[in-house]
């Protein structure tokens, strides 16, 4: 498995690339970067401009095959930042292993649909090839894919196809959850011939991968992937140059410290330290988590994503001390 | 000390009365009430009818002497609900006393000045007195105080004056400080001699109470404040007729865990579980949060309140694993 | 023809009600009350308890048949305000006649379907009836109709039945809709026989009223109807017992000056003043206004009705010279 | 006076350069460019990433000496658009001439006081001398200048410095404040030795000039000013060679339709058509706009320039049938 380096920078706007320079001074080069993965601070949803802003800035800057992964919306103490993933040298190991890349551009009436699934599945199980780990050895899966502008809602008409959603805001979900099919497909999670029906049957059917954290933008028209995995720990104690691990676990609700508590009991045991902290949130759709009524699903002034982003961002920053984590819908 | 005893309902709407029944159910009657103290749904900013809503409903239904506090905002997990402090009867003690009263109502020109935190330090005081309580065994004193509406700026400079602040937002925040300083005052946190002095500096300052919970609305005219005291626990184990207490402890900043995870091992060792959770949020006026730049305060979308409240909200809620509980700014 | 009077009174909250003591010094008597219809200063949407806090504090003071329509969302110049509609006595003539009604409550499954469009359309035609005008004559049908909360989707559910829309700000254009199509039918606008078909084509289909005003709130759960008509003017000059007249135009588009200068005209000709306007506006789903491309739709922090709101209100309110005019989605 | 011609194109994104593409089509080159005035399609408050996001792609892309004046905020109808202006080449006059410039980099603590207001000034007065204008002949001066965000007043308060506002938001207001003051005492609009006195009085007194629109964005440091000046029309028939004239007009509030129309008459006289309208818009600070309560300042949910910007983008695009009209704060 090729190794992996991880440098987490806080950045003062979406614009700021002084994260270069410091991997420079830290002996990496801008050559050896495999993606940038970020924080900004836009309101996350459709009319986003920090995420393109970053985008704008960052593209020229990192190698071709390399991808920019930005999620709007730090809401509530979250801190903007970005987290670089940076090649390995030589043969230095470092416990942890990414490849990234890109599905082909999705024409507008694709976005959302089993076809994104499909490329997405395809692409990623491509990554794990290549990296040759097992499903196991996963554990995490960041997917940033397109969502549905006005500009691309009129295009679909204009060919005399009906968009999945006429609302650009509720295409972000479309999107997100076509992405994550595809990687619970490409993981086993669902059967890969059950992709059709379950695109088919919606969002209802509550199924998910507890790997995947897939985010929309009007930014880009294909789909970014990376794959992160870490082999399971061995026996011994981690050495120098095994120091990265990754660890994973799904939460069972917005409020689910339990689950974050277990993990960092698991950090704790190895002498660890927390690098950084990927999760997602939501505002359950069902109105109630954990049996009490929340109102993110009918406050009409903030969408219930940046909602869900400030209370799981609330949470996890709190347990972890560090306000510097990607949180994201 | 007289003693009260505690309910907590969640609420179906800011005009959900259906507690009424429910303390009935249990054996009280509505004339027990002493207060009625809600979080709703509404921004919990200028324009949030929705705890204007609540007080209509509430007020006529309540005994004379007995105080609303609605404090609007349940960002993120937060759920609707409304405590109801009830008087016991008898010579019933149940670890726990409260007391409530009013300020005198506040000229629009008075509001957010040393004479509010002024009216506030002596209500404080008296109803202190009345509990006989000492400022060690206080804590919580719960304020809701007016703020300043286009009306009430209007009337101000009508009579020649100057608003302490032209932005009614703002009002709220010089309101909620103003009361906080009067029970500073009260409990001897500052000196009763520096109030005016503290007041002129303004906010900068830092002074502080570790016991006030002040939130400020357009709904009342005077200040509603209700102050809850427990005696230290005795060395023996609770009785049934001690089984309510109240542990106090500020937050150091908005993701202090520690502080909240000390006060459930309290709890925990007591064998107790919670019944209420009382606490203030606030975006850092510094931009920063332990050191992490955050955006409560540049975002032009959301007011800071609201992201501090759904950030603290989903700390609280997780570690407590209940989502009924009091977060105001 | 019963003739109403029409009053306009400014309200300084959502809960003022001191228009009731003013119409008392113009003569009239609260029992002459049919209708109070009010713009509050609410978001307009799914969470806007300004509505609800005017229906709680006017409703106890109204006849039992009078109904209440408020409307939320006084954005940008819009003033709130509540125009009341009051019956004439004796045989006084205004020149205007309007009624008022109610349909049975809908269940939470029937709102926005073809159900409360026929539930619309028969008390409309009843009206009609009552009032003995024609098509032609009827100028305004307003209707205020319910919306789904999250507390209604979860009832749905439970009946084993999938709710229209699943998004509680979609299913207030839903049941605009069905009632708009309900007004239409009444007034022979579409064929009363393809309104299921109508209704199952959903929104796409362009079917419009020219007369309908429909907004929809988590206040209530039938539909409150005023049907208000004004014969044609005579050919001489209106006499004071007809002093009150109607006239009625589409707007093309939101920038639509043309149209209403075009009444104005009319109203100038007749030597008339303007009283109120009633007037609705839409953020064109297409994206698009007069071929330019606006960002209503794409605005995840402000919702695309209050967008339109404030600029259909700025058009109306400069050419009328009046702000407290009732301007709808 | 060196002749500038004016284009407009529709943009899809703040990110669109293809207008530069269409200047070159009508036969210029970008080295004529000037000028680029656009209005983006953020929020126009503090975090408003749309604007940097032009900045960012436009600034490379034209000459070192020309001004980029971005202003977001594309409410209601309004459309995203940019205006170019391009300097004529040989001895070609258009009837319209213009100037742009910068002032020097003002340091955090200076935004928004006497000192960016006299920079300003200075700023203006030579780009007029170098036009070879009169006060009367300038129609237009157009300022994009800096605001503080929470990094510059940490930077102010590190120095041991009191910023002039802790709110950035607020300090976007300070920040145009001190640009039409320095615009106004260049133009004699008000003496230029009581800019000290005006400044230290602050917004409460009203003074103002009726040719600035300054709007402040964190995407910049100095100032970008832009002055547009017009010859009064000859008695003539304007000829092809002066086809191009400004005219302007304050309006009295944002309701005032009449202002509007009465230039639109002039237009119409010299039987010309509308190329652009440059209009600032503003929520009256009173609360009222024309005697009628407006509810843009006690909105808690949409800033206030917000609602401002829609309502009268309302009015005026209605009244031009053209929504790419430059409406800023």
């Amino acid at each position: 498995m090729a190794s992996v380096q991880i440098f987490k920078f806080s950045i003062s706007s979406p614009a700021d690339i002084s994260p270069l320079q410091k991997i420079q001074e830290a002996g990496y080069d801008p050559s050896q970067i495999l993606a940038v993965v970020g924080k900004t601070e836009g309101n996350g949803c459709v009319n986003d401009f920090s995420r393109t802003l970053a985008s704008a800035v960052w593209e020229p800057l990192i190698p071709a095959d390399a991808v920019t992964v930005f999620s709007g919306g730090t809401e509530g103490v979250l801190s903007p930042h970005v987290t670089l993933f940076l090649r390995e040298t030589g043969d230095a190991t470092t416990g942890l292993s990414a490849s990234v890349g890109h599905t082909r551009t999705l024409a507008p009436h694709e976005v959302g649909t089993e076809e994104q699934a499909r490329q997405v599945a395809t692409t990623v199980a491509q990554l794990m090839r290549q990296m040759d780990v097992t499903t196991e050895q996963v554990h995490l899966v960041l997917v940033k894919c397109p969502l549905l502008t006005s500009d691309k809602l009129q295009a679909i008409r204009a060919q005399g196809m009906v968009p999945i959603t006429s609302d650009t805001y509720e295409s972000m979900a479309r999107s997100r959850y076509a992405s994550a099919i595809g990687i619970a497909a490409a993981l086993g999670e669902v059967p890969e011939g059950d992709v059709p029906a379950i695109m088919r049957q919606g969002q209802g059917e509550h199924r998910w991968s507890a790997k995947a954290s897939c985010s929309s933008g009007a930014e880009l028209d294909d789909c970014h992937i990376l794959v992160l995995a870490s082999p399971a720990p061995t026996s011994s104690s981690p050495t120098r140059q095994q120091r990265l691990h990754a660890v994973s676990r799904p939460m069972a609700d917005a409020m689910d410290a339990a689950s974050l508590l277990h993990l960092l009991d698991q950090v704790r045991k190895d002498a660890g330290e927390v690098v950084q902290v990927f999760a997602k949130a939501e505002a359950d759709p069902s109105g109630r988590v954990r049996g009490f009524r929340h109102t993110m699903n009918t406050d009409s002034d903030i969408h219930s994503t940046r909602h869900a982003r400030a209370a799981v961002g609330g949470l996890i920053a709190g347990l972890v001390s560090d306000a510097e984590i990607y949180i994201t819908i």
